[in-house]
C-alpha cells in the first residue's frame, strides 16, 4: 500500500490513473488546481468515487505552475501520512498551430506547465524520498520527443523534449540516494482525454493569418486529417493508466526505465530503445553503471559485489 | 555569395563558424550581444580578421533575448543588402550540477537563452525568407538531445532538447515556403569552445550541499572524470565551422536534415537515423510527404509531377 500523489488528476491520464491506482489500494492524492471553483465538480466526482468503490482516494490543491502551493500539498500529504512513496508527473497542458504564430511568451508558458512544474514538484518531493532512502519517480512523457511527429504542435513537443531530458537525468542523479524512476510515454490518444479538445492557439493573429492563406493555407486541416488517418481508432486511454498501476506494483528496484503505450506505433519505442541503450552504454564507458539501477536493487548490489 | 547571420558569434563554434562562413566568400553577420562593452573586444578582433584576410566578415548588436534587439538586427541586415539567406542558430549557454539544485528560474534562464532565442530570431527572420521564397535555417543542436548523457546537465540538455523540437517542427511548416533546414549536430567538445568553462551553477547552495554530501558525495568529480574518459581527445571545433561552410555551400534542396559531428562518437547519429526515418514515415503515412523538402526542389518537384 503506496502513498502516491499525481499532478494533472482533474481529467485524462491523470483522472484515469489516480482511480486505478486508488482500486489497486494505494492512497491516492489527485492533485489539481482551484478545487474550490473550477474544479469543484471533479473534486465532488472523486469523492463519489472513493465512496462507491470504497477506496482511498482524495483530492489535493496543487497548482503546478506556484512553488508556493507545491509546497503546502506535499507537506500536507507527508505530515497526514508520514511519508510519500511515489510522485507521478502527469500535468500538461497542448498547443495547436504555426510555430512561428506563437510568442515566445507563449513557448515560455508551455516549457513552465509541462517542464518546469515538474521541477516545482521535484523540489518539494525529493527530498522527502531521499531521505526516506526510498521512492519511486514516473514521469508521464510523450511518444513525440522520439517518435515520428506532425508539424504544428511544436511548443506542445519543445516542453515535453525537455522534461524527458530532465527525467533522465533524474533518473541517475537519484539512482544513488535508492530511488528509482520510470518514464512512462504514451502515444496519441486523440480520445480519452482533453489534450486534442483543449489544445491553446498562437497568440499572434497576423502571423496565424499569413500561413492560413499562403503555401500552408491547407496544412492545419491536412495534418488533423493525417492524424486521424494515423490514430489507432480503439486506442483506450486506460491502457495508460494500467500500465502505470503495473509499474507501481512492481518490486522495487525491478522497474523498466521506460513503458511505451502507443496504440499508433509512432516509432518512438525503438527510438527510445536505442537510445537508452546508447545512454547505458556512455554511463558504464563513464565509470557510471551503478547509477542505472537504484543502489539498494538487486541488479545494483550484485554489480557492486 | 550568400547573405548570413548567426548568433553567439563572440566564441566558440559562433566564432569559428562566421570566420570560415566569410573565407569561404560570403556576407557574414556575426551577431552578439553588448558590442560596445563586454564584447568591445571581440568586435574589434572581427574587424582585424575581416581586413588581413580580405573577406566581409560583420559585427552586428544581437541580444537573442531581447525580441526589440533581434528585430532591429534583422532590419539593419536586411535594409544593408536587400535579403537575408541563412539563419544560424547557434547562440547557447550550459550549466552544470545536480538538477535538483537549479531553481526554476535558472532552468526557465537556460530555456530563454539556448530555445526562446531561436523564436525570437525566427518571428523577426522568416517573414523575410518566407516572402523571399527562398532560404536556409540552420540550428547548432547537440547530440545530448539524442545520444548518450551524463548527469548534471539536465537543464542544458533540456533546453536542447526542446530546441531540436522547434527545429523538426519547422523544417516541416517551412517546406512549402521554399525554405530549407538542416540541423547541425555537434557532440562534446570540451576545448575549442568555453562551453564547459563558463557552464553556470545551481543557486540553491542548500540543497547542492546535500548532493555533495550525500551518497552522490563524489558525484560531480566522477562525471567530470567519466568526460574526459569518454571524449575524442583529438576533437577539434573547427570541423563543425567546417561543416556548416558545406551545408551552407550545397545547392539548394540538396542539403541533409542532419549532420552530426561527433568526434566522442555517443550514439546520437545511430539514434537520430532511427528517429528522423520514423518522422519521414509518419508524414508520409499522413499524407505530408511534401513536408520532408522544400517546395522547388528537385525531389519535390519530381513527386509533384
Amino acid at each position: 500500500m503506496k502513498i502516491i500523489v499525481i499532478t494533472g488528476a482533474s481529467s485524462g491520464f491523470g483522472a484515469l490513473t489516480a482511480r486505478a491506482l486508488a482500486k489497486a489500494g494505494h492512497t491516492v492524492y489527485a492533485s489539481m488546481r482551484d478545487t474550490t471553483r473550477q474544479n469543484a465538480p471533479k473534486v465532488e466526482e472523486v469523492k463519489k468515487f472513493a465512496k462507491e468503490n470504497k477506496v482511498d482516494l482524495r483530492t489535493i490543491e496543487l497548482d503546478v505552475s506556484s512553488q508556493e502551493s507545491v509546497d503546502a500539498a506535499i507537506q500536507q500529504i507527508v505530515s497526514e501520512n508520514g511519508r510519500l512513496d511515489v510522485v507521478i508527473h502527469n500535468a500538461g497542458h497542448m498547443v495547436f498551430g504555426p510555430t512561428e504564430a506563437f510568442t515566445p511568451e507563449q513557448l515560455a508558458e508551455l516549457y513552465d506547465i509541462n517542464t518546469l512544474s515538474t521541477q516545482r514538484v521535484n523540489r518539494a518531493a525529493l527530498p522527502v524520498l531521499r531521505k526516506q532512502g526510498k521512492g519511486l519517480v514516473v514521469w508521464i512523457g510523450s511518444t513525440s520527443t522520439r517518435g515520428g511527429t506532425p508539424p504544428y504542435l511544436a511548443p506542445y513537443f519543445a516542453a515535453k523534449a525537455g522534461m524527458d531530458a530532465l527525467a533522465v537525468s533524474y533518473a541517475a542523479e537519484l539512482a544513488r540516494w535508492n530511488v528509482e524512476t520510470t518514464i512512462v510515454v504514451p502515444g496519441a490518444f486523440t480520445s480519452g482525454t482533453n489534450h486534442f479538445a483543449h489544445a491553446g492557439s498562437p497568440e499572434d493573429n497576423v502571423r496565424l493569418k499569413e500561413y492560413e492563406s499562403g503555401p500552408t493555407a491547407n496544412l492545419a486541416k491536412q495534418i488533423m486529417k493525417g492524424l486521424e488517418l494515423t490514430a489507432a481508432p480503439d486506442a483506450d486511454a486506460s491502457e495508460v493508466a494500467k500500465a502505470i498501476v503495473n509499474v507501481v506494483d512492481m518490486p522495487f528496484g525491478t522497474r523498466p526505465f521506460r513503458v511505451h503505450i502507443d496504440p499508433a506505433q509512432d516509432g518512438a519505442e525503438i527510438v527510445n530503445a536505442v537510445a537508452d541503450r546508447v545512454r547505458a552504454e556512455l554511463l558504464r564507458n563513464m565509470g557510471l553503471a551503478d547509477l542505472l539501477k537504484p543502489s539498494s536493487s538487486e541488479v545494483a548490489v550484485k554489480k557492486a559485489s
